[in-house]
């Protein structure tokens, strides 16, 4: 228990009321081998699969400068049609200057983010048009609720990135990134989510950043200082903004997560095997859109494949499908060798014991195939319709849980123990034990949520749900916030930005 | 999807209101490879730690007959100290004769369960003295209470044996096995539990199934009927009741599984490696007296080792810690050669979503440990003081997502479903094609419990949480229970066993 690969305990000041234990969750490494349910040959025959889709079927693009650039590096394009077909070598050649490791830039380097290998990094829902807690109950988002979120993720360094959590509705669309990109990047010195709605917005969003943090125009894409998930329109179709989205992202040098959301049965087909085909074919178009603008650009492989109940044709998520399409999702990754994405997932409408099974279910699939990053891993509710208050909190216990397994398991002299063992001797106890009094401080993981006082204290201390007792955190959570330190002059700046891109009209969507 | 080395599609009727899937999780292989944590000579290091902690220090042995027979076999013993030490020899002598798979008889072939390689079996909560619903909430156990956890465990074959699930406390003690017993062979045909207090109850119990399957003494000596836990006295203690359970169960060559309570940092060491030290001694130690006493008969490996919180003392169940331990002991259990058990569990004092955490954590530790039976997979609340009937049924949901998960996925030409994709082209769908239609009825797990509607389908439809649909799926359940068929002869023989031996006075557990 006391060696290992990695510490979590040093550098933080204990929490009030704790065992003095300190953590830290900045860097993880998942030292488990990927579960695997293809062999190799299968992962070579779904990887052909898909390069015979994009060369013979091909990819509807409707962006036209998206076609130009791919027919400008030697793909067949049906201006008719929209249709861009995929010489294989074409293919190959964005993935061999696809990098294999990338490094994410914080404003400190405490929040840089390492992908690829087997370094893995926790995200919260993201995008969800609601919020919901079990006080005020489910409601449109708003900046508040937004702000809040943002929040509630600076202050766990479980949470290794900024998701663009919810969707504040009260904000108007051609104005909404200047006030997620300021709460962003005033809140919190994590990496932030720029959407891709319109090039206007995400170049508002780059030009907040480099305010932000500091940086000149050629010091910003150096490195990637955000981050963007772009969903091919699925099957085969790739849409204006996001294919704007690409370009732009590979133009800035910034990391983009190519993901298809390809539900089996729905938008995808019915069998894993075919599902995987789909969305490793049109992650591996997007991905040599991206390199084809700017080769040796950072960019992800995203799995979001999950599958439909074939009753009524919803989503669900956690299913045991879901979790096969992760295993396998992580063998096509890294067949390709570049960082990838997976999710977690939740169709249920409460935070109940279902939310609860999906999302570790889901869960357990992402870190157990190896993936870089897990995305929606936590407060997703809904079908990521909503983000909850107390999901996000009891979801942090998951992944606080994983990051503790990562740590490797001691085997010397003084782990095994047998000198207390022959000390203690037949029906003895060991609390008292030096081996114990040594170790007990920093031994076991302190929960965030769990109690585990017996049903008698329990009862007396008002019998509380793990849901009612997150709800207490977050609130607690909200209560303690300080800002990360943000030179004012930056702030400044930020705020003149925003005050004439705003008098100017913002940034529709359709820019 | 539609290959594999499994069918669960086959012999059953479709319940009603579904799409006509049929399912059938009587036999479960894993085909993961299990999860590891130590490396093989760590792994080595711990078999070795725990041969000299039998060798040097040695278990106390409290059982008089118990300690004759080892001493007889070789083993070192002081009458003083009643402690027994166990020469390393010894210990691989009977490791060689303990057999590497089992067969369990059911009352029918359907029934048998095969444990050992890569099979696996999951079974319920055992030996709550609580029973807990949320119309009645917590009450001491009742034999009607006991009755109706049968009755589920009968109704769902993804509980492959009976386990003890709660105790009667309505029925005196030196009566109890007759009562319990009695619901298991009259309700059930999974192979039954039997408690070891005392050899009066183990022989009256051996009795009572022999007359259930109409079986003489020497074929149910042949074959294992039943099977039972025992716990040692950790650290390195074997009380009386347990150490005659050992031998009552090998001389009638029915099945023991071995399982030390290993709590570290309480009654085994702070380390994981050191915590496993201890289990692992400890559980030699019975299957080698189980061996001495008839070798060849079957004895299981068993590991329940967690953690306590060091700050109260309590124990703590789907921590990070007790799923690295369930890792470890599959390494070890694997080395021995032998089948094994592993659990899950929970400190949670409701089913609600700490409840469902913990219980997942651990079952998927147990899961991706390669264990052969999962113990307390479903309805275990309250470090096992209560039986839910409503987490029963949410945790059916977790354990039939496992054996839909261990299906192969398949990867053929038609799995691959190019024509598919070709045919319904860029911005299409496959919910009409014949590539879905062929596939709809059979390819996804259909939910037990979850609900994947809309929110507002949801709200019309009471808004109810996973726990309350369980609520109304085990009422549902039992009333659609019908007991399986028993030959009229066997049970008035059953009832007239238990009529003369409850008038000759029953039999008190320290008999």
């Amino acid at each position: 228990m006391d060696t290992g690969v990695q510490d979590h305990r040093r550098r933080r000041k204990p929490r009030p009321g704790s065992s003095g234990r300190v953590t830290d969750y900045t860097k993880l490494v998942n030292p488990f081998e990927p579960i695997r349910v293809f062999t190799d040959d299968q992962v070579e025959a779904i990887h052909r699969n898909a390069l015979r889709i994009l060369q013979e079927i091909g990819m509807r693009v409707l962006h036209q400068d998206g076609r130009a650039r791919l027919k400008a590096a030697g793909a067949s394009v049906d201006e008719g049609s929209q249709i861009v077909r995929f010489d294989t070598g074409l293919v190959e050649h964005a993935l061999a200057t696809a990098p294999r490791t990338i490094e994410l830039i914080g404003r400190s380097a405490a929040r840089n983010v390492s992908l690829g290998g087997r370094n893995v990094a926790f995200l919260s829902v993201a995008g969800a048009p609601h919020a919901t807690d079990i006080d005020r109950g489910k409601r449109p988002g708003t900046l508040a609720d937004l702000e809040d979120f943002i929040r509630l993720t600076q202050s766990f360094d479980i949470l290794h990135m900024l998701a663009a959590v919810m969707e504040p509705q009260d904000v108007p669309v051609h104005l909404r990134h200047y006030a997620t990109m300021r709460a962003a990047l005033t809140l919190s010195d994590k990496v932030p989510w720029v959407f891709c709605r319109g090039a206007g917005q995400v170049q508002d969003s780059f030009a907040m950043v480099r305010i932000a943090r500091g940086l000149s125009e050629d010091e910003f894409v150096r490195s990637p200082h955000c981050y963007t998930v772009i969903n091919t329109n699925s099957p085969l179709q790739l849409d204006v903004p996001m294919t704007q989205g690409i370009i732009d992202f590979a133009e800035a040098g910034q990391m983009l997560i190519a993901t298809p959301f390809c539900l089996a049965g729905a938008m995808a087909p019915i069998t894993i095997a075919g599902a995987l085909s789909l969305q490793h074919a049109e992650a591996l178009a997007a991905i040599t859109l991206y390199q084809v603008v700017r080769p040796g650009a950072p960019v992800m492989y995203g799995s979001f494949a999950s599958n439909v109940d074939m009753r009524s044709g919803s989503p669900a998520f956690g299913t045991p499908e879901h979790v096969k399409t992760s295993f396998g999702a992580g063998q096509l990754a890294r067949r390709l060798g570049i960082p990838w994405r997976s999710s977690a997932g939740t169709a249920s409408n409460m935070p109940d014991v279902q939310a609860d099974y999906e999302t570790q279910m889901s869960a357990w699939g992402a870190v157990m195939s190896g993936c870089n990053i897990l995305l929606h891993g936590a407060g997703w509710l809904e079908g990521g319709l909503t983000a909850s208050f107390e999901k996000l909190i009891t979801d942090l216990e998951l992944l606080q849980s994983f990051a503790e397994m990562f740590r490797q398991v001691g085997c010397d002299e003084q782990d095994l123990a047998f000198d207390a063992i022959r000390d203690v001797g037949p029906g003895g106890h060991f609390f008292a034990t030096s081996h114990t009094m040594e170790r007990y401080q920093t031994a076991f993981y302190e929960p965030l949520v769990s109690d585990w006082s017996n049903f008698g204290r329990w009862t007396e201390t008002g019998a509380k749900s793990a849901t009612e007792r997150a709800n207490r955190i977050w609130k607690q959570k909200l209560g303690d916030f300080e800002a990360p330190a943000l030179d004012i002059a930056l702030r400044d700046q930020l705020d003149d930005f925003i005050a004439r891109r705003s008098r100017e009209g913002g940034a529709p969507i359709d820019a």
